[in-house]
């Protein structure tokens, strides 16, 4: 069995901003930290994504309250993080190195958003050769409004987005399913 | 003034295979051959990517007639053709180096399909630190069908995906203006 790395992109304060509108799956912050609680009671690796944005009107700025993990999902210690500045964990970090001295090759992706940084992270994992699930109960959309000014809702982007990385690029779970898999 | 390239992405005999489903924007390979006489006339660069497939069944495997260039983007001589097998023109070619030849940091992105391999080269494009141009009415998307069984129209899809691609990876804009733009 190959193992598998519990990822956790961009769960930070910022995500509870205005700035980004309505998001779905509320759920999400409490799936992530229930995978979390198996993948460290099995010493499985988990690895933190945070967003250090370069915007300075950013809420994900580092030295912002916004830049913190959210309490459900903090690293303890031991685990690594890793500081991103784009939106793929891929580019500019050392994720690959830390991926590769863990021996990991299967990859489980959870946090927000998913039609973002999570789509940008889990499309350059799959195109490096690695296996890619995503449960959808442990990974958030936001409402968008399209160039036409027609209104998608959260759970719109959520459905479109998980068809389109369903097959080319991940597979997608439940956050249970992950869970009773584990070894 | 930056010099802008011209990227055409897999815009092979394979994308009218049957398999992939109604396809939208049939406009596409008539305004890519406007975009690519534009580039041409001004001995601007232009970047051809071909998908060569590693699944056997796939109609864009090397050596099948998929793999060939339709003849309205067809390469001429001079022009850099990149040889890829992820969605991500990025990913195992050698696209950084001919871009960086050329020290070109600009680029209109154009071809099939917008939510996979164009989504895919953006999002790595923008993380790369390059600017990026999509031509709404030179990328082409396709109905998809989401895990509920819900159908979305290609027309659908290319709203939200560019949607979520504008301001955050790329500007968007039309093959009219990008030529209209040119020095």
């Amino acid at each position: 069995m190959t193992t598998q790395a519990l990822i956790v992109i961009d769960v930070q304060k910022a995500i509870d901003d205005p700035k980004w509108g309505r998001r779905g799956q509320p759920e999400t912050e409490a799936n992530i930290g229930r995978l979390l609680a198996a993948w460290r009671a099995r010493r499985l690796p988990v690895i933190h994504i945070r967003h250090d944005s370069t915007d300075p009107s950013s809420p994900y700025r580092p030295g912002s309250e916004g830049n913190d993990f959210k309490s459900e999902v903090e690293p303890i210690l031991g685990e690594p993080v890793v500081d991103k500045r784009t939106n793929s964990a891929f580019i500019g970090t050392d994720l690959m190195d830390v991926l590769d001295e863990l021996q990991v090759r299967s990859l489980v992706v959870t946090g927000v958003l998913l039609e973002n940084s999570v789509d940008a992270t889990v499309r350059m994992a799959a195109g490096l050769g690695f296996e890619v699930l995503i449960p959808e109960d442990a990974v958030a959309s936001t409402d968008r409004t399209d160039r036409s000014g027609k209104a998608w809702s959260a759970e719109e982007v959520h459905a479109l987005f998980l068809a389109v990385l369903d097959g080319e690029y991940a597979r997608i779970t439940t956050a249970d399913a992950a869970i009773e898999a584990l070894p």
